[in-house]
């Protein structure tokens, strides 16, 4: 499917009600292509990286006005000649103008398929590559940042350091594997250079493995926390759902339940994503429908990351809840609060063994900074220290594959087993790294990779 | 509001999951503003129309690697000096670089401010600044296309050559007037040039009586009609609702009915955008909560433009059908079908006075395209002979409030009423057209006009 040079285009920006849209073409030939469709003859002989005002043209119509950025190989993003064609927004212009291009002579391009281009062109190592699907996909300013510092290439250098280390480990082995054992004299030791190192194997090790623990932060900042709310109806739940929203001004969509039983809402704390869960009122309820959704209420908070349970202030500490608080003290990581503080303070000491909820108050917005600081002391921290850390599922995969071959490589080493036993290990260790960054790559790895990939990218 | 050079800066882009996201900034001072926060230093003295690729940084720490079209004043779409700043999609990457920008001393702009401040640096009439929101918002490619035209000019124009025939006929009227009654000799008339002329006024009346015409259909391009499919239940109204968006390829939404009773979705058929809807079934139903889902749909039928009535083949005509017939064929454009044509062909002769319907099957698309044909001889047809037509309603009221003073100005003639009443008349017409172009404008009118377009462009 990817490989060949042909003139793609696709739409680069998300279409709809936008001012602009952004047509993204690229391709041997790209440039006389487009030109065949283009009112201003000097597009044909434009400089890279100007921009050429003129009009997208079919059959003698003027289909839009548009800007045309114009780059030419190597000094591109795909380091193929290109185009950025800036067209009106909405939905009509610029698919009025797509549907001209393909007239012309350029295909659909495929899913990441600038990006891949950009990879087989030695512009990007694969860990950028996914760096920019990363920086796409970003729902929160920590998860853009680290992406940046990927497509920075904090990753790449990683990787490739720990990689160079296991060169000169093999290539010391190797040298060694020339000589019989009982050959191997001072002379021959001193003329393989370094012998082959358990202390540098095992150092790319720790680094192996630091990497490998970077994931489970990362993938909290990329894929978020599901955050749920509970209490007994009318303890002013969805009062806090909506302040949380209005607090942090960065909604991105608010989905009800299919169910009607919950709403849910996307918002961030601490630069990490999370779904925000408003359940229905927990209760022993009469009504068999009610019922349903309050079963569905118990089901989110054992799948809740967070659980804030609210005490209803004003009606104290019903049966309800004791029984509710039971379960959730000893599962989840609880935060319980007393609502309605304004009206009714909390009792002390509180009647429930290992309870202390904060008290707060939705209306007036008492006790939300120490609802902000309880929340923050249970999320995972961001470890500054890391330098450079996973990115994908992908690369989780191969870091841990290297860390496997390698660590079975330093039990044989410790168990004094023959070097011609261990070297092979390395070698895979090695291969594994090289994939991370696409040194080593086949056509299925690379298909399936980029596929993955949004069109336009 | 508007009015002043300061920087501004929008998304031009419609925000979310594209692969590029683009910022617009503009305004005195911009390049070098946004140059206090770029990598690359070579942008303050970029040449117009060149792209400059560098990072948006913002305390030492690199935000998004992004690509800079320049454009310098007075060749940019506002004038002024103007950026295009292409940062990476997503909803995080763009949002932080525009945070970066205001930090630097950019303001938002306000809804439609690139725009007026092309209108005021003289770049674009008013019909053509409402051409650019037209084209943005065309759902359909006819309506791209009319957007275009006046994008080319067709309507400013029109409106200037109606106004220059009024103003010489002003001119004429003006000299005629500098004169008493009697004194007016052949000398005096020569002297005047033309006197004024009816049969100019009569032109320029005709020729907005044209225009002021066009909207009937220019609307119905810009605005759609509703076509509405109902039938007894389980006549195939829903297949045929999928079939119809499956054919047309060109779905913009489907936006389930608030109440669970009927269905919508966007189509377009022949250029004209459709708002397609899907009823619940008609018929004389016992549960209360149904009966309320089949009252709305028999609102929506008075509501529709056209309206697709299924019988169901296989039941033949029921009771239900012919009552809801009799109503059907006095008051709607109505097209009935007899679908599953496939088991069960149609009686002929129709058993129903005054209804022949076309045999469809939904199942194998037989008669569909008798169905469409049917469908495009009920639509506007497209006026080919109009070279002008009027793209918003401002511009609508205008051309017909010159129509009515102009009519006045000329009955007023025809009953020889002295000149210093009818010119007056003709002056005021003059200032209407000259309100369509903007030549003559308030600050009122346009902050209203400008405010209604949307931000960033």
């Amino acid at each position: 499917m990817y490989g060949d040079d042909s003139p793609i285009a696709a739409f680069a920006t998300n279409p709809g009600s936008g001012a602009l849209t952004v047509i993204r073409c690229s391709g041997k030939g790209s440039i006389d292509l487009l030109s065949s469709v283009f009112s201003a003859e000097r597009l044909k002989s434009a400089a890279g990286n100007t921009v050429v005002h003129g009009w997208i043209i079919s059959a003698g119509e003027r289909i839009d006005e548009t800007l045309v950025s114009v780059f030419r190989a190597p000094k591109s993003y795909t380091g193929e000649d290109s185009l950025d064609i800036c067209c009106h927004g909405g939905s009509s212009a610029g698919k009025a103008v797509l549907s001209v291009l393909k007239k012309a002579g350029f295909r659909d391009a495929l899913p990441g398929e600038f990006t891949f281009r950009a990879f087989m062109n030695g512009k990007f190592d694969l860990t950028k590559c996914e760096s920019v699907m990363e920086l796409v996909c970003a729902k929160t300013d920590t998860g853009r940042r680290h992406a940046v510092s990927r497509l920075m290439g904090s990753l790449e250098n990683e990787i490739n350091g720990i990689k160079q280390i296991l060169v000169q480990v093999l290539a010391g082995a190797e040298i060694y594997l020339d000589y019989s054992e009982d050959e191997i004299s001072a002379d021959a030791e001193e003329a393989a250079g370094k012998l082959p190192s358990r202390e540098q194997a095992e150092e790319a090790f720790i680094r192996l493995k630091k990497l490998s623990g970077s994931w489970q932060i990362e993938r909290i900042y990329q894929e978020g926390i599901t955050l749920v709310i509970a209490g007994p109806p009318n303890a002013g739940k969805s009062s806090l759902f909506n302040l949380f929203l209005k607090e942090d001004r960065s909604i991105v969509t608010e989905i009800p339940g299919t169910t009607r039983d919950w709403i849910e809402a996307f918002t961030s704390i601490e630069g990490i994503p999370v779904r925000l869960i408003d359940t229905a009122g927990l209760r022993n309820a009469d009504d068999s429908i009610e019922k349903i959704g309050i079963e569905r209420s118990r089901m989110l908070l054992y799948e809740a990351d967070i659980v804030l349970f609210l005490f209803d202030g004003a009606l104290g500490i019903t049966k309800d809840d004791i029984a509710e608080c039971e379960t959730l003290i000893k599962n989840k990581r609880t935060v319980f609060l007393w609502n309605k503080s304004d009206i009714s303070p909390p009792v002390h000491p509180f009647p429930l063994a290992g309870i202390s909820p904060i008290s707060i108050s939705v209306k007036t917005g008492v006790g939300m900074d120490e609802l902000y600081s309880a929340i923050t002391l249970i999320l995972p921290k961001e470890n500054e220290s890391i330098d450079a850390a996973i990115g994908t599922e992908r690369q989780k995969r191969l870091v841990d594959e290297a860390c496997l071959t390698l660590g079975e490589a330093l039990k044989l080493t410790d168990e004094e087993e023959p070097l011609d036993l261990i070297t092979p290990l390395i070698r895979q260790a090695v291969n594994s790294l090289g994939e991370i960054t696409g040194e080593v790559s086949t056509a299925d790895i690379l298909d399936e990779m980029f596929s993955k990939f949004c069109v336009g990218k």
